[in-house]
C-alpha cells in the first residue's frame, strides 16, 4: 500500500465529494485523503497532493511533496502562490476538456458569425430585417493560444469550414489550413486578419493586459471577441470603449478579473457584451480523475514526475 | 439559339438583378427574360419559367410551358396556386442550401444545448450561476423531416456527437447513428425521446397545424423547439401556452404564419421565444443558378424534365 495522496482545495462539500468519488473510482489502488483529515505525522509522509485552488498555508504543511497535481488547466494562482517552493506543479491536460472547450469555441463562434446578438437586438425592437449571411469560408477566426485547448479548437473550426489563424509564443508547425503567427510581432498580424478573435491564453506576466486599447484598435473594424482564457488578459475599460465606439461588434466573456463578476460591473448591462459564468470548459470529475490516475500510475511505476509547468514562463 | 426562359417573381429590383446576373453567368448559352419584357408572341414560345413567388395570373399567360423551375426549396404556394394546371413544378434542391441549413441547425442546437437563452436571462438579472453542462452524447435532437435538408442536418449533428432521431412520411433506411421514425404513429415516438425538436418539414395539408397542443404536450418536459420549416406547422397559441406553463424551455422560430411577423405578435416579446426573420437557409443566387443551369442543360440535351413535386402529396 503506497502512502496516501493529500487532497486540498476550496471546493464546496458537494464538489469535493464528487471529485473524491471520481478519484476513488478511477484509481481504487490509491487512498486520497482531504488535508483536514491528515495528522501531522501523516502529512510528513505525503509525496503527492491533488489540488483545486488550495490554501498555500496548507500546502506548506506538507514538507516532503514530490509534486502537485492540479485539477484545473489554468495554473496562474498555483504559480504565484507555490511557484517559488520548487515543487513541480502538474496541470490538468484532459482530452475531454479540450473537446468541450473546442465545442464551446465553435458554438460561440456560430453565435457571432450568425449574428445572434444582432438578431436579439432586432427582436427587442420588433424589427424584421435579414442580415447578410457570411459563410464560414469568408470568416477568419483568430485563436490566441495554440496549446492543448487552442489546437483542439483550431481543428474543430477548420472542420466547420472557417478560416483559422492562430498565435503562439513559439513558432509552430501549423496544419495546412491554419495561418500561423508567433511572438509579439505576430500578434498585430493575427488581429488584422481576424473577424472573430478567441482568447485561449494562460494568464502570465506576458499575457496580463495583453489586449489593451492599442491591440483592440488593431483588430478589424466590426470584429468580435471571445475570451475563454483569463479575465485580466483583456483590459475591460478599453474593451468597453471599443464597443461603444462601434469598432468592435460584440464580446463574449467567460472569465473576469474578479469572479463571480461583481453585481455592479458595467459588463452585465452592456448590450455589446455576453457574460458567461466561467462555463466554457467545465472540468468533469470523471474525466479529470482518469487523467490524474494515469499520471499517478506512471509515477508509481517509474518514479517519473509528469511534465510540469514552467514556473518562469508562467504556464 | 433555344427559345428564351421566362423569369417571374415578386423580388425587389436588386434581388432580381442579382439572380439574373447569376443565371447569365451560370448558363451563358440561355437567355433569361423578365416576364414584363416579353411580347404576347414571345410568351407563346416560352417552354420553361424560372420563378420566385410568381403571380399566378402571369404564369397563366404562358400557354406552352413544359415545366416551372422554382428558386425556392419550399413550394407550398406554387402547389396551391399552380398545382391544378398540370405543369410540372421543379423545386430547388441546392447542396449549398443544404450545407447552410445544416449549419443553422447545428448553430441553433448549440444555442439551446449550451443554454444561451438561460444565460442571457441570468445576465439581465446580473446572476452568476453555472448551469450543468449537457454533453452532446446525452442530448437527443429530433428532426421532423429527413429530406434534402433534414438528412444534411442529421449528418452534421451526428458528426458533432449528438444523439439524433428523425421522422419522415415513408420509412427509410437510416444511417446507423440515427433512430428512425415514420408515419403518424412514429411522431409520438420521436417527440418522446427528443430534448430538442427541429422542424424541417414542408407545409402540406398533412403538416399544417401538426405541432398543436397535444403534440407539444407529448414532447419531453423542458425540451426546446426549433422551427425552420414553415410557420403554420406549429400552432402559435399552443406553443405559447406550453412555454408559459414551463413544459417547453425555449423556441427558436425562423418561419411564421405571416411574414414579416406582424409588429403586434406576442412572439416578439416572449422571453421563451427567439424570433429570426426567415434567415436560416438563405438561397444564394450563385449556387441556385448553378443548380438551375444543371437542370436546364439536362433538359436541353435529353428533353427530360427534372424530377417534379408531387402535387397530391404537396411536396
Ligand atoms: N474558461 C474556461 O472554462 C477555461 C477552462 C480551461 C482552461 N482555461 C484557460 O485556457 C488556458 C489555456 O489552456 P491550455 O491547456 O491550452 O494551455 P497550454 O497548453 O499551456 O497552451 C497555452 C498556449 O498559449 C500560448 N502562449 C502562452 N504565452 C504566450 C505569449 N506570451 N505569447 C503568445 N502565446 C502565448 C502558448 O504558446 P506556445 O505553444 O508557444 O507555448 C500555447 O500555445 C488556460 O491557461 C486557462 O487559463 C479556461
Ligand atoms: N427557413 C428557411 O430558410 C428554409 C429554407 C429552405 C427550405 N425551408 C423549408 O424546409 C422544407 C424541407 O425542405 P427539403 O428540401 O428538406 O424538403 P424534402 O427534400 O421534400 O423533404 C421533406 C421531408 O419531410 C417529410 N415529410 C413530408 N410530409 C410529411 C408527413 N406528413 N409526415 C412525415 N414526414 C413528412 C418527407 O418525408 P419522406 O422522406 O418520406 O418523403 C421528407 O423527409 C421546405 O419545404 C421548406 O418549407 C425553409
Amino acid at each position: 500500500m503506497p502512502e496516501p495522496i493529500a487532497f486540498l482545495g476550496n471546493l464546496d462539500a458537494e464538489e469535493e465529494a464528487d471529485f473524491l468519488a471520481a478519484l476513488a473510482h478511477a484509481m481504487p489502488e490509491e487512498t486520497v485523503r482531504p488535508f483536514r483529515t491528515l495528522s501531522e505525522a501523516e502529512r510528513t509522509g505525503i509525496r503527492v497532493a491533488i489540488v483545486a485552488n488550495p490554501d498555500p498555508a496548507e500546502v506548506a504543511l506538507l514538507p516532503n511533496l514530490a509534486w502537485i497535481q492540479s485539477l484545473w488547466a489554468g495554473v496562474e494562482r498555483l504559480v504565484r502562490d507555490l511557484g517559488d517552493d520548487g515543487v513541480p506543479i502538474v496541470r490538468l491536460i484532459d482530452p475531454e476538456l479540450a473537446r468541450t472547450m473546442a465545442e464551446a469555441v465553435l458554438a460561440w463562434t456560430y453565435y457571432l458569425q450568425r449574428d445572434m446578438p444582432a438578431y436579439r437586438r432586432q427582436q427587442e425592437a420588433a424589427t424584421w430585417r435579414q442580415i447578410a449571411y457570411r459563410p464560414p469560408g469568408e470568416v477568419t477566426v483568430g485563436l490566441l493560444g495554440l496549446g492543448a485547448l487552442g489546437s483542439a479548437a483550431a481543428d474543430r473550426l477548420v472542420q466547420a469550414g472557417f478560416r483559422v489563424a492562430a498565435w503562439s509564443r513559439s513558432p509552430k508547425q501549423m496544419p495546412a489550413a491554419v495561418a500561423g503567427f508567433s511572438g509579439p510581432e505576430g500578434l498585430a498580424g493575427l488581429l488584422g486578419v481576424s473577424d472573430i478573435v478567441v482568447c485561449l491564453l494562460p494568464l502570465t506576466g506576458e499575457t496580463r493586459g495583453l489586449l489593451e486599447a492599442g491591440r483592440l484598435c488593431a483588430m478589424k473594424s466590426g470584429a468580435g471577441l471571445i475570451n475563454f482564457g483569463r479575465g485580466p488578459i483583456v483590459a475591460t475599460d478599453a474593451l468597453l470603449a471599443a464597443l461603444d465606439a462601434g469598432r468592435l461588434s460584440h464580446a463574449v466573456l467567460d472569465v473576469f478579473e474578479v469572479e463571480p463578476l461583481p453585481e455592479d460591473s458595467p459588463l452585465w448591462r452592456h448590450p455589446g457584451v455576453t457574460v458567461l459564468p466561467h462555463i466554457s470548459g467545465p472540468t468533469t470529475p470523471a474525466s479529470a480523475a482518469a487523467v490524474v490516475a494515469g499520471n499517478l500510475r506512471a509515477y508509481r511505476a517509474s518514479g517519473r514526475i509528469p511534465a510540469a509547468v514552467d514556473v518562469a514562463r508562467g504556464y
